[in-house]
């Protein structure tokens, strides 16, 4: 066991590089998805991420808001339907994000249990 | 571009095997912490993950009231001094989410930018 209880480290941990707006559950899985396909409608966004039309709705406004998605509506024959894009500045953030998962993970499969 | 309109996949996202209690930034950041070191104090919790105090507070009784992490009080010196530990149920809950998130990180890298 190691206590500490003083600051040692001058580097802040890699959790701090992460984004919150990215980073949050939701908002990765969408942005992740749309990676993967550039643009989804609304229902299958939810229906991949497990999310209910408000919160999906909500995550979404928060990304666009960010600049990080673009919204389209449109229709499909008589039905609306909403589209969601991924930018550039999106693409770029998610890279971000998962550089520092990535930083993340590194350091914690590289850290043994502390022997007692 | 490959556009995508209806529920194709039958499995739900990556994203779907993160928990919210553990993935949140701050959190995320703590048991990280704690995993490295076994157990810390407040401050250098604090310092190490640029929160504020209430932050910090409040991101640990979210953690200690799901049973991944323990807090005691007690003095060094004259000092009022709360530390926190990690449990085992913390340790076995971030494992998960770093299995989680590198599953999602396999994804991520396995996929090419879509060819127009």
């Amino acid at each position: 066991m190691t206590p500490r209880d003083a600051p040692v480290e001058e580097t802040p941990h890699p959790t701090s590089g992460l984004n919150d707006v990215v980073h949050q559950k939701a908002r990765l899985g969408i942005l992740a998805v749309l990676a993967e396909t550039e643009r989804a409608d609304f229902t299958y966004l939810k229906s991949m991420l497990d999310l209910t039309d408000g919160n999906l709705g909500r995550h979404i406004e928060v990304l666009a808001g960010s600049g990080l998605v673009h919204v389209e509506k449109g229709y499909a024959g008589k039905r609306p339907r909403t589209w969601v894009t991924i930018t550039r500045a999106g693409r770029h953030a998610l890279a971000e994000e998962m550089a520092a998962i990535r930083e993340l993970l590194r350091r914690f499969e590289g850290n043994e249990p502390p022997t007692p």
